[in-house]
């Protein structure tokens, strides 16, 4: 991760799973970034307990109140990260925030493909249109003319479960409402490389592995975050609006 | 469209632009559907004058009801539908219906985000589930093994402009909201065709080509609907699950 530098990062969903695992390795980088926004729907919260704790010890760790599903929590959480960072930009914002209802096809609801798709797909969406001064602020501040994570960067993180191509998993579980949601974040993904190249953003989706749930943990969240961190140091405007996993290779949209 | 025989078939959103034109289409051919029901959301009104004249000429189209957002009256649509069919099955539902909103990413809300996808991409997975009891009946009622348009199809009016490797349109048209919409449509079609394949049913996303937009009309509305109605005369099992053009070209994912 030498090639990793973030003066400042944001993580949507950061008291838990990979979430959390990000918020314990950007603390653990050699040079660590000097905030790291972890956003958080119920911050003072049983399930923040582990975050609560960190945040104790390390002050660069601030707990925002942040429900991704709710434009005035959005606005109110870009307000306060603003307020902190003084006058500078964020650097990363990681949309990492995500529901999965493992339904059969049959069984899928209008209620749950709303769900499921607001938190997903639109949640990602209005993140960065709200940080989006920050997030050119950092790209403003950054030397050079190319794009790194390191500079300015949106990461969504989906899943191979939304590439229509791999099809991944749909005998274990057909889950159409969390396929369509990360298909469509796919897609968002490739619209905002196209409307924030000029501002020097760079954005990718992100594939964290299969990592620790009921089906079987292939990869462990320490694995995978090592790994995410490991490819956003690696990436540049040759990689704006491609879909990776964690281990660095292209998925097929 | 020689190879085309349907004894039934429902179109959404059939009260103009491509799906009047289906209609239009149907009554051409030379052994025209027996039953063809023209889902519409307001069959008494204004918009619905053209398909009122031509129900009153011919007595195969029935104008169902239909607002495709709406749970309840899909339910309605369908026992109504079924009714008419008596014992028999529907050979061929085409979710046609949409919308699109053509706004900036930076313009876009959840507002529209969830309006767009309601209509776009829960609507058709709605309709499908709804309309599956009568779609297995005429798989059921069909010789032969394969799959095909002339036994039972889903046919899901797509676009190229939810085609994440195409991009088609960026430098025209943003339209986040609607390339969401059709991204996850074109997974849900991918969805339903391994979900329905058992049941002998065929499903594709189609898209019709770029049709008289205020953009300007590359295709004409009997052009794309006749090369669209050629398209499905000639699907089998081999081309369940992917997505084509009016001419039969695969688009990619
Ligand atoms: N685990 C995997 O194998 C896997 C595979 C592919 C992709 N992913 C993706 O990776 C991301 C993280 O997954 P995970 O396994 O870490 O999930 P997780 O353990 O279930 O954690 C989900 C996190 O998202 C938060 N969240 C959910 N809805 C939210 C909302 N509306 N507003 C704000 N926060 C919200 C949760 O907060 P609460 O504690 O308040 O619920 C929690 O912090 C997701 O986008 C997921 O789709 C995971
Ligand atoms: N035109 C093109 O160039 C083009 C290109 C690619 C894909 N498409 C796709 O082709 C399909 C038809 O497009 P079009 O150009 O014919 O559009 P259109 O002329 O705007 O007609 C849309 C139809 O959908 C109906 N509709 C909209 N929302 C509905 C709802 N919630 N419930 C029921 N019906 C609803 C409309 O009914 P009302 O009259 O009541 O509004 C109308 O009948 C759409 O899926 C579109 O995305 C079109």
């Amino acid at each position: 991760m030498a090639g990793l530098s973030v003066h400042s990062v944001l993580v949507t969903g950061a008291n838990r799973g990979i979430g959390l695992g990000l918020v314990q390795h950007f603390l653990r980088m050699p040079k660590p970034p000097q905030w790291i926004f972890a956003g958080c729907r119920d911050p003072k919260g049983q399930r923040a307990q582990e975050l609560q704790n960190l945040a104790s010890k390390h002050p660069n760790i601030i707990n925002i109140p942040l429900e991704v599903s709710d434009p005035a929590s959005i606005k109110a959480a870009a307000a306060k990260v603003g307020e902190h960072l003084g006058g500078s930009g964020l650097n990363l914002l990681i949309n990492n925030a995500g529901i999965a209802k493992l339904k059969s096809l049959d069984m899928e609801t209008l209620e749950d493909m709303s769900e499921v798709y607001t938190t997903n797909t639109i949640g990602p969406l209005l993140m960065a249109q709200a940080f989006l001064p920050l997030l050119k602020k950092a790209a403003q501040g950054s030397p050079g003319s190319g794009l790194s994570c390191s500079k300015a960067a949106i990461i969504n993180i989906s899943s191979i479960a939304g590439s229509i191509s791999s099809f991944f998993g749909w005998d274990m579980v057909q889950a159409t409402s969390y396929r369509c949601s990360k298909a469509a974040l796919n897609m968002l993904s490739k619209c905002q490389s196209l409307a924030y190249k000029e501002h020097g953003i760079l954005c990718v989706a992100l594939h964290p592995g299969w990592v620790q749930t009921d089906l079987g943990p292939p990869t462990t969240v320490d694995d995978s975050v090592q790994g995410m961190l490991k490819v956003l140091s690696t990436l540049s405007e040759k990689e704006t609006g491609t879909f990776l996993d964690w281990e660095g290779n292209v998925i097929p949209w």
